[in-house]
């Protein structure tokens, strides 16, 4: 029996049948067993691949991606994704279209999606916009298609909002899975989700956010740490407490890197602006007041720069579970004296670990494409296997 | 017999063998019958993709997209039409290519299109250059492919030109069609094109060209309407007199939208920069005289304000035919106290029609599809009916 | 027999099982035998294209194309490339990834290639910078998939450094094969790859510098004209040399264009900035001396002015081996009287050589897709008769 035919099997103990159809807005909107039919798709995919067995389910079809902030790593994700089944990537470059002219967000989903099976948005800018938004996409999808406008209701993949960054905290617990050699080995493994320090300002909330709100739910035991003022949504908070509790696992929160670190297993320190600033610049941006901004973004680098301790060091390393912790990032990292003066983590320490680093943002094609697999296919089992019954080579020759 | 083999049945009477390796320029270019075949190709098209069947007629197809101005729901549809037939796209944006350093247009359209099928090309901003450069650029490939260049001669698709928008005035006839319940209807039916007032200047003429130029074929009563001064280009007028007097419809110009909404079955308000003025601009622009554009803008804005009462209202919708006229538009629409302060039609109006304008617009990609189609295979009635007998999935699984 | 049958036997005939999951950075790492196992596959690929049959050998495939400079031709022959092998590409535009700030090339390299297949990187503006980035990406590419952390490691397609131009002079090359009617006629041929006077400064120097490098091997007589002061890079000359020694040919330094073109059977005329100055227009960009390039901008320009006697005349043209050497450029040229007021080459020339010119831009899609090909198959003889056999049409009906 094949790894693929082995995860198909599992698969098919899980009910799914909520996925077909659907989006993929927040992981905590998720049940237990639909994430865990994300690993398992994700897994069987790679399987597929790494075999040479084309996982091709579609013989055209269309998806549109909408950066609306920069990206690299998370473009060439889901341009992977959806060529791994056969999708096509139209990218809404808002630039050059019409959008600037005043178009209604109802209007332009349409417009772009007669023929989409699959749109990605990042919009992860400004506090409560982009979740608000990826909303409103779906809700005119939803619509066109029951108006006949479109042929097809497209799959929204969130690919970074304001509240969280599913894809990427996916890939991070998926790899986790893998170095611990299983899913069931979470339970009771510290996770310390730390600020660090970072010569810039404004990073978005979404990864802190997205990874206590889905570690929580495997029984680990996580602690988020930042120093006073860098607080998350609160909100989000209350879901990791709640999914802490189902799961027979723990969240809390400290003001202290050390305390974070000690005896931890997993260790994911990164940095990320206040809420409340964060609110505050989305205000200022609204009102058009530039002069304010500027002063705000002065002000949080000064903020910021009284706490340059918060770095990853091979001190605080030794502090963790024998010293060996699991070092995550979401990359790119910013390491003191290299991309910065003083940043996020030691050279030495990231340098350590950069090859699982590099294998955590591996697995971000695959759960992207799984969460549109699923979507999109009717018996996600089934499928699995005639995929590879079928045995069609990726490659040729 | 499905819908897909009616049509096909149907295209098989249409003398349309002139298509086969040929471009789209203009709607008036065509025999009544070419036009024909392109609505039965792409209700075809669309009843396959909608039972799933795919409509992949390349196994690998390159396309390439040209705008020369600003655009998102063409594009969309363009590269959904390529999508649908088994062509990728490959966007020349002209920014980032060498054009910039003086390449002529013959030496670009050859350089480009060694493995072109079709080449999509926008340029609607000047009076008097963008079906121009069409015309040379077919010109060019056509020599490139006699010279044994290129493989093949790519059919140009004109996305939108000075004088013609013929994806556009297609997509809203077809969506005519559909309301109406059959081409055969659509006799003795009024339309009334007519201007409207918009804040912005300039917007290009080859909407309200490409809809009398079309409209007048089908026996209907078309009335052009604006405000004096802004006139069209009278060789298109010429061509609409002539289509009215063979199809037994009518062609006639007022000044006045009461007069054109007065019992019509179909209104078409929206803004466009008059004749005279656009040529001025292309001159100034030939000249570099920015100054003179300046002024021109000003004069031109100053003008239009003049003219705010030509909105399409509640009131002016009440005096058409039965009160309920269908409204058309190209979209985005200027929508008063929506996208500005004053527009081309009153919110309540236009989010009235909302549903039929997007469906209107999702016919779009499917006449693209169409006209590649038509110029790409050489007995495309047959094709129709081995696509359906191949029964491939577009989506497998 | 076919050509494509023909040409695979010849194909397995050449010792070609090192290019096997290799990469392409410069012609002279290539022997004999892989050279002319380019040129075989090319031509092959070009004869089923021909005939119709499809060459795709990925059922999903991503390509990634990075031009850090800009380009429209070789950015077309790369998608068509691709797109012939059934491959999708992905472009990395650097200026909206998050490479500016900061990452590595070796994380980059890595993020964006879980899936990539191929990556074709232009990268000339800096002597001593291109290549080697080249290099560093490769490396990159082969640890990440050593570590697991890539499925496949993506071939390499060097689209132009500051070393050599290998897709244009392989096209150049297989152009003047196909005019003298085989390698073998080729021998004893006169080229003179001369200077030219352009108008502007700073043009790259891989494409003389790829030519002497490549043209050598063929037992010609290579003729390398300048002006005094336009030097290339000494180590490629060393090439020249040996190349020129091993294939019974020469290899020599002028500094006269009537020299060069002197009974010669091959004209190259074409500008390039001098080794010495693009060295010192790279010191001068690390160390951020704006006022220094702007100097030296204008130096090289009155530099320049003073050779506008460098320019292929008819009556140069005439001097040449019966008066009709084959021209070849890389395209666009500097066209006197045309693209600017005086240039490489007078328009009468260049309009006499403008179907061959084209023909010789022709061959580049192929090239690159004969580098993939002989890098992703493992039998590339076998294939290419497969691929008849299986006989899939690219076009279908």
């Amino acid at each position: 029996m094949s790894k693929n035919q082995e995860l198909a099997a599992k698969l098919r103990q899980l009910d799914i049948k909520d996925m077909y159809e659907n989006d993929f807005f927040l992981t905590w909107d998720k049940t237990d067993d639909e994430i865990e039919a994300i690993f398992t798709v994700a897994d069987a995919l790679r399987d597929l691949r790494e075999r040479n067995i084309s996982t091709k389910i579609f013989d055209s079809g269309l998806g549109i991606s909408n950066f609306r902030d920069n990206s690299t790593r998370t473009r060439f994700s889901f341009s992977s994704a959806c060529n791994l089944l056969g999708i096509e990537v139209q990218d809404l470059d808002e630039g050059k279209s019409q959008i600037a002219h005043g178009e209604t967000v109802r209007e332009t989903a349409n417009m772009i999606s007669f023929m989409a099976d699959v749109i990605g948005i990042r919009d992860d800018m400004y506090i409560g916009k982009g979740h608000t938004y990826q909303k409103e996409v779906v809700e005119a999808l939803k619509e066109g298609y029951e108006d006949g406008v479109l042929e097809q209701k497209p799959t929204l993949v969130n690919l970074q909002c304001d509240i969280d960054h599913p894809t990427q905290c996916m890939a991070d617990i998926l790899h986790v899975i893998h170095e611990f050699g299983g899913v069931e080995n979470l339970k009771g493994k510290k996770v310390a989700m730390t600020w660090a320090y970072s010569p810039s300002y404004g990073k978005p909330l979404s990864v802190p956010q997205g990874v206590i709100g889905l570690f929580t739910r495997f029984g680990m035991d996580v602690v988020l740490a930042h120093p006073e003022g860098y607080d998350i949504m609160p909100e989000v908070e209350e879901v990791a407490k709640q999914n802490a509790a189902k799961s027979g696992g723990s969240f809390k929160k400290v003001n202290s890197m050390a305390e974070a670190f000690k005896d931890a297993d997993i260790v994911y320190p990164k940095s990320w602006a206040s809420y409340a600033a964060m609110e505050e610049r989305t205000k200022l941006y609204s009102d058009g007041d530039y002069d304010g901004i500027d002063r705000l973004e002065k002000k949080l680098l000064r903020e910021n720069a009284t706490h340059k301790d918060w770095e990853c060091t091979e001190e605080l390393m030794k502090t963790t579970k024998d010293g060996k912790a699991l070092y995550l990032h979401c990359l790119p990292a910013d390491i003191s004296g290299v991309s910065c003066e003083d940043g996020e983590v030691e050279a030495s320490v990231f340098d350590r670990y950069r090859k699982p680093l590099y294998k955590q943002a591996s697995f971000k094609p695959y759960i992207i494409a799984a969460m549109i697999f699923l979507a999109k296919v009717q018996d996600p089992a089934k499928a699995l296997e005639e995929l590879e019954n079928r045995g069609k080579n990726r490659k040729e020759f």
